[in-house]
């Protein structure tokens, strides 16, 4: 088997079997295929795509380029939501104390977040003293226990991902949908879980911009989940403004735990149960609608909210600075981002406003970068509110006295204010399984 | 400027201006664009193509990448006569005689060959004491003094089509009809002729299989050659055979001569007749019609064979062997190769003939390879011929005693015989102006 031979194929438009992809990952992996090779099979494929099957296989073979998590030792069904990233997306924070109060296990491997959208880990280490680091036994047991745990990645996970965005990031050959779902679904399907649920993120703060090619992708990512043997849902959901009300680490985390006392926002709450429902359904709870009233009462008898607590200690998180916002806040300078102009709020540019907290401190611009726990935005107005020439819009937090204004600047620039009455954004699009 | 932008560019069927292609051509030159965004380019080309402006620019950065000849030395017109390359094809060494007979000027810059296809350089070597290691005043006094003169490639020419072969070579972009284009014509360009006559090649021994795509490699090259103020015609001709009746470099030498005595194959005499009319004909010696008797003249009063005789008295060679087929194998074994069948040859796969002659010795599997210069096959049937069960088709010619047998069964095999009478082949099939 030959590299050039495989490129000519799919350069013309043939099908390629399962040996023949693992054979170019694994060769690519193991440095025996030429980057050069690899990065014109994958501008290749930018033109004549992939098949379902090609791409299941080309997720396998990611998937199967390194070490896997055993789930062997985890009694009972194993779930975990997926989201394909957006900007004050905590719903992990609220979904998994939902589903593991009611017996589903969670045993979260997550990676720490780069540019302007945030990682689970990065999230859960603003609560001080909360750590990520345990043993694989640690974790294990904690699962095992009470449900719930999250490591950092510590074991080499999909090295084949790594390398071939590397590859497409700096060849102009991310944008395309199987290539997409093989990055994603081949990383995923390392932790081995029994149900998969997927977030997909569709607008201006989303990876994919226009819902058909959401749409496009989701599909994509729930056939190869199912032929992996894996239970598979995706969602489609708003990503056009930030979810929820805050973007930064610690803030978020706040939102989270005040959703799992009922006092989140409703869209947000929402969005949360509908994923737990699908979760618990996929676990083999019941259908849709009896698993979303368990979610539903799960946040009214606090059992999720006590989860949650409990999974925080077992970690070594101290929640005490967590009863009020102003408690996240307090140690840093907050500003207000005033309205220049009176009006209904008709867009959020999402992914503008999570650079504007990128700048703020609350992420990295590249790994290795420090972040400031506390730093981010509230929000005081989302799309369809009506607003008057000086009202506050957001609030800006950071320690950072000069990041303030480039963060003012990015969300004025951002807010499209108007005359007319807008339409309140639906945030749960569809369900594709 | 970035390199990822022009791939994406592309990617997306924009068109490049000159300075995105020089940028990235001389960039990956210099190693400052790495191969495998050079690949990604590549394959981004080959699906969504160049327009002819492009492609110029592509010619002109791959011309201008290294060294170049300084034709200014050189009094009068300058012309050179380039061949796609195809199997048995000693063209070069008739026209260039003929022409320069008449007074135009033949600076050959020619390399050596590799795989089926032989180089100039090569045939005229196994010419002994011929030397093409000229220095540059050599060669330029030969030219001016005689009207012809050959030298090895020694200057730095055109180094971003060696690196940009060697890359499309590995990762399938070869079948790219402007690349192929910016591919001859960058490196035929470096020579400064005035005038270029194209020998496009289309049938089983050449590298377009296809007249469509000989036309349109050929039409694009003819443009390209234009727009860079030099005149230049395309012919298209056959290479569904070996052109004339022998391969091989001794053969093939002796086969011009013969040739330039008016005792050649007539199509191959014709051919060589028509590129040298339009040689003339762009160099200003009148009609084409005009410039076709004179070039017929060249070989009926013997001054193109004076003038190849000249030729090559002034580069050291020693014709003393040269008077006859035998002597040319006379250290050689001889074979024949007997047709199996009765019948008339349908097909015959030059190639294949061609991989049979440097199975015998006569060609480079790998650049270094010695060449047994009289090594080769003598053709006795072609296309349309007629042949008993017995005939003797080819012999084949070599000092290794194995590599009969191989290339006996290659030639058997590659040979069709069928009972209609086939038509014989039109050697020239179309002029591109």
């Amino acid at each position: 088997m030959r590299a050039y031979d495989i490129i000519k194929k799919k350069r013309d438009g043939q099908k390629l079997n399962k040996e023949e992809i693992y054979f170019l990952v694994n060769g690519f992996v193991k440095g025996e295929i030429a980057d050069y090779q690899m990065s014109a099979f994958l501008m290749a494929v930018y033109f004549q795509g992939l098949s379902d099957e090609e791409t299941a296989y080309l997720t396998f073979a990611v998937r199967d380029s390194g070490e896997k998590f055993t789930a062997s030792k985890i009694h009972g069904i194993k779930a975990d939501k997926h989201s394909t990233g957006g900007v004050g997306d905590k719903t992990s924070l609220v979904v998994m104390p939902i589903v593991a109060s009611l017996g589903v296990k969670v045993a979260k491997m997550s990676g720490r977040g780069l540019g302007h959208t945030g990682g689970t880990v990065d999230k859960l280490e603003s609560i001080p003293n909360f750590k990520v680091d345990l043993s694989h036994e640690e974790f294990i047991d904690a699962v095992n226990n009470i449900g719930i745990a999250i490591i950092g990645q510590t074991k080499n996970l999909a090295p084949a991902d790594k390398l071939l965005y590397a590859l497409r990031d700096v060849t102009a050959t991310v944008d395309s949908i199987p290539l997409i779902c093989s990055s994603i679904m081949g990383k995923k399907l390392t932790a081995d879980d029994d149900v998969i649920v997927l977030d997909v993120k569709v607008g201006s703060g989303a990876f994919m911009k226009d819902i058909v090619s959401a749409k496009n992708l989701a599909t994509l990512m729930v056939e190869t989940g199912k032929s992996a043997g894996k239970k598979t849902v995706a969602l489609l959901t708003d990503m056009s403004q930030p979810l929820g009300y805050t973007i930064g680490n610690a803030l978020e985390v706040y939102e989270a735990i005040e959703t799992l006392n009922g006092k989140g926002e409703k869209d947000f709450e929402e969005l949360c149960l509908v994923l737990s429902a699908n979760i618990l359904s996929l676990s083999g709870y019941g259908d849709y609608s009896k698993c979303y009233k368990m979610a539903r009462e799960t946040i009214k008898n606090k059992t999720a909210y006590n989860k949650f607590i409990e999974f925080v200690k077992m970690q070594g998180g101290d929640l005490s600075n967590f009863n009020s916002i102003e408690d996240i806040i307090k140690d840093s300078i907050v500003k207000e981002v005033r309205s220049l102009t009176s009006g209904y709020i008709q867009e959020i540019n999402a992914e503008e406003y999570g650079l504007a907290s990128l700048a703020l401190g609350a992420g990295r611009n590249q790994l290795g970068d420090k972040i400031d726990y506390s730093a981010g935005i509230i929000l005081k107005a989302k799309i369809g509110d009506k607003v008057e020439k000086g009202q506050v819009l957001a609030l800006t937090v950071s320690r950072n006295a000069t990041a303030h204004d480039i963060a003012k600047e990015k969300i004025l620039f951002n807010t499209v204010i108007g005359e007319e009455k807008s339409k309140a954004i639906k945030l749960i699009k569809e369900t594709v399984r």
